[in-house]
């Protein structure tokens, strides 16, 4: 491979069993490792599973991020030589965040607490109040965000403006209709997203159904064109993708001979969608 | 149907034959009217063509905005009892737009010119500074703007925030490669713009040749979960779509019984692009 192997491990964590998650994300990462990724992006609240019941329940699945899952991604990725992302449930304090790691080996490089609560995670999470980090690795600058921030196109521009090159999410993409032979919209998104931006995309989804939740499955890895490189299909149950990511692709903003996606904003223009969010209030 | 019958009529514009292209809106307006259609897209510059080979050659294609394209949209229009948005190639004083007028029976409406220059177009066209247009209508809250536009998620943010319900997109997409199987890229933003909106997109694409250019031929009328309802396949040739649009479902923007699109919105946050964007000076 020419470029840097990137990961994503859709694996089915076991709801409020902190033991098991880390067993699977210990395989998992040896697994991907084995493959050859040197990026391994793993799914969102992986520590944890996700359809809690109630603040209390969710808060007995928190863990520090100097805790045991945090703990074992470090060593996996100093003992492997890998990056790995991966999303925990965070307590900090006396409060809770859906959050994502990102390690190497030179240790834990940064948390991610997701600004943008999907329906009732509001209801035991904090919202983060931080921009998406953005991570400068051997590989290149990598940027974090959590599922449901995808969707927000603001924000996935925040770490493109900034230079990452390769955006990792952990996600957990409840399965909803679609119209027969149509990609899930959550993909369409991130391709929209990894296009309009010329950034790479490693959307990591999971399986396994939880409390009548089905996922999509849909983990993808997409290229700054807005093509998947790997994945991209619903439904694929437990298994680990990965592709080949010529990361250096993602400094090139051009696509055409005059044309180049970030020169070309005005955002002069756009400040206006600035003030109309702000007298919304919100 | 139960809703707004929207058309796009996908013609092939003949390059500097601006008698030729008014035959064009004429007969397929008419012939979108008589599919039912209450609301007709046009492609980008059919008054004139696209492939340009100079200044001097663009100049000669403007026409004002109370020229004989625009006149000729009025008047049908006013007989077929129509909404018709369509591209045309405006001259203003000593300066050339890329522009697309809405017009309805009450005579013109609204002159949106294109705001994100594509290629070589700013080479002969002087950028539109303002806002996407919003035109109320008999039907609903319908926006404008033009082919590249649709490739800056900022710019279809504001229309959408302003509460558009149909933005209707005349467009020229150049073909450009593809990985077997998978669907345009510029069709793939359009379904983003419209999903993470919740908006109805209507893009008008055009088809023939014109010095070598071909085209996607890839008009498509998305709706606000962003599946097409009518078009979105490649190379369909010179015909017309038509979808029924319940323009109404744009005004909710829930999607999931605690989340919304615009209300899980991050403002606060968002600022910090329009700071970068500042001090990049553009």
């Amino acid at each position: 491979m020419s470029g840097v192997p990137v990961a994503c491990c859709q694996v089915a964590p076991v709801l409020r069993d902190l033991a098991v998650n880390r067993d699977l994300a210990a395989e998992s990462v040896a697994g991907a490792a084995s493959l050859g990724a040197r990026v391994v992006v793993l799914p969102e609240l992986l520590s944890s599973g996700y359809v809690f019941e109630s603040k209390w329940e969710a808060r007995e699945c928190g863990e520090p991020r100097d805790g045991p899952m945090v703990s074992l991604l470090t060593r996996l990725a100093t003992d492997l030589g890998l990056i790995v992302v991966g999303g925990f449930c965070e307590l900090a304090g006396d409060e809770l965040f859906n959050s994502a790691a990102v390690v190497d080996g030179s240790g834990l490089r940064a948390v991610y607490r997701k600004a943008h609560l999907w329906d009732a995670e509001r209801l035991w999470f904090t919202a983060g109040d931080a921009s998406p980090v953005i991570v400068p690795t051997e590989v290149g600058d990598i940027a974090v965000m959590i599922c449901y921030d995808l969707e927000f196109p603001e924000w996935v521009r925040l770490p493109a403006l900034a230079g990452a090159q390769l955006l990792c999410a952990p996600v957990n993409w409840p399965a909803s209709p679609r119209p027969d032979g149509e990609r899930p919209a959550e993909i369409v998104r991130v391709q929209a997203g990894a296009s309009v931006n010329r950034i790479f995309v490693a959307a990591c989804d999971r399986a396994g159904r939880e409390r009548g939740v089905d996922w999509v499955e849909g983990s993808v890895i997409v290229d700054p064109d807005g093509w998947p490189l790997a994945g991209g299909s619903a439904g694929t149950g437990v298994h680990t993708i990965v592709a080949d990511c010529r990361l250096g692709d993602a400094k090139d903003k051009s696509v055409s001979s005059l044309s180049d996606v970030m020169a070309d904003r005005r955002p002069g223009l756009y400040g206006r969608v600035t003030e109309e969010m702000t007298s919304d209030g919100a």
